[in-house]
């Protein structure tokens, strides 16, 4: 059966999973005795893919779904984009489960989104993909043609320089408020949309969620990128099923440990990050 | 000597060559005779690479710039990467006074920008890149900060639904004159920045040049994409010094023709388009 995103997330919401791995993999932050374990002739790529692979074997019973952003491949060639395909292969593999979002943020004419939709879905594998709102939606109906995959928009993004333009007021509503509003009011037409709302912007989330209703949230900025407290995040983003979030750590999870122990460190704070959020949705 | 876009862009605007060739490379649209040349086993990459040997080698005597789209590489995996790699390695060894647009339209945060700064600029080796201005100027410092490479903003785009957010009106000011508005007061620092306008607007395209001065244009939407009459453009874009203009075309040239004169064809089109540019820019 073909895999089909929203399920997937639904499945692993319902056991209470929201944590999602970003998969950002810089050689020069993999622990020595990994780099020291491949040769010269596979490096960076040996020593990348055998470190993902261990950070979703560590991570994989407590993880909502692994995120991988294209930009840390890319920045390796074409042999970085090889050692993206087998880790995601490995992750479906193994992990069938699982859902994975390739963090691409793409974004371009429809006629060239139809070829990055077939990059991200058809070649690559993935169950879904971030985009870019900026040209509107017209150019994106090759994403959201394809109704079991996900395509999550950039709203409210996690950097300090975010507001520069979403922040603008449009008609007394912010531009970030317009996107959420477009998106539910005719992009998600075929229930296959997301939102990129961050973290560090629990307001904002507030007024998304209030007025989007269940539309998943891809929630970066908790962690290295100094989120606010995880419960003011989860207050703000849980949809009416105390759901809908998946609350991406990519630094503070993989990044850990540098040592031996760095398996086992970042499966603790992936657990560590799971058990704040239940928490917090337990709470009332 | 390090390649520095805006030289090398000068240096052709001064030829009088304004025509950048959109190397949109798709499989099924390569001549027939080109595919039955290539084995099965190096299938897509082989017809695909060859292919755009020959269309810059038949264009490269009136090209300002080339610009491969991401996307159409992308779409075939590491190994359609591999083909991008060894395009651009050919121009550059060829054609070393060309410059290299890597119409990637990125944008993420600053941490993961600079990886997308590393993969154009260090790994692919281009000159310039297309980005997305959603998340502000911030995270696009590791693009900014190089100073010889050009940092290409999206402002007006050329899809029929650009207008979707692009129009929006922020104090009566639409969002990409905004976004026109603060390239040319704070991102332009070091003068490396370009702006994407699209050809289907060349009322929208004088306005941002009367307010931004002699800052390059990236102009898609002629030809394929059904730009208004090249005159139009022109005389909308052209900067004080009836430069300033990398007028794109990609699907009317490359796939001018699909039979054994496909070469000719793109270097007539080619030919074309450079001489309708230059006798709109002589006439007053």
């Amino acid at each position: 059966m073909e895999r089909n995103f929203f399920d997937l997330l639904k499945n692993r919401w319902d056991q209470d999973f929201f944590v999602c791995v970003g998969l950002d993999i810089e050689y020069d932050k993999i622990p020595q005795h990994i780099r020291d374990r491949h040769t010269m002739k596979e490096e960076p790529w040996g020593a990348m893919l055998d470190f993902g692979k261990q950070i979703v074997d560590a991570t994989h019973d407590y993880a909502c779904a692994y995120k991988p952003n294209t930009a840390f491949y890319e920045a390796y060639g074409p042999k970085g984009m090889r050692t993206l395909f087998d880790l995601v292969a490995y992750i479906k593999e193994r992990y069938p489960d699982i859902p994975i979002i390739n963090d691409a943020k793409r974004g371009d004419i429809g006629n060239t989104n139809a070829r990055y939709a077939a990059a991200s879905f058809d070649e690559l594998g993935v169950d879904a993909v971030t985009v870019q709102p900026y040209l509107g939606k017209e150019p994106l109906e090759p994403f959201l043609q394809r109704k079991e995959k996900g395509c999550i928009v950039l709203c409210r993004t996690s950097n300090p320089g975010a507001g520069e333009f979403q922040d603008m007021l449009v008609d007394g509503i912010p531009l970030w408020q317009r996107v959420a509003h477009n998106v539910r009011d005719s992009w998600n037409e075929h229930k296959n949309c997301g939102l990129v709302v961050g973290a560090p912007y629990p307001g904002e989330m507030k007024t998304i969620r209030d007025s989007v209703g269940d539309i998943p949230f891809l929630i970066p900025g908790v962690g290295a990128q100094g989120g606010n407290g995880i419960n003011e995040v989860v207050r703000a983003g849980m949809d009416s099923n105390r759901q809908g979030m998946i609350i991406n750590s990519s630094r503070s999870i993989i990044y850990a440990s540098s040592d031996e122990n760095f398996a086992e460190r970042a499966r603790e704070e992936t657990q560590k990050l799971h058990n704040a959020i239940n928490h917090s949705r337990t709470k009332t």
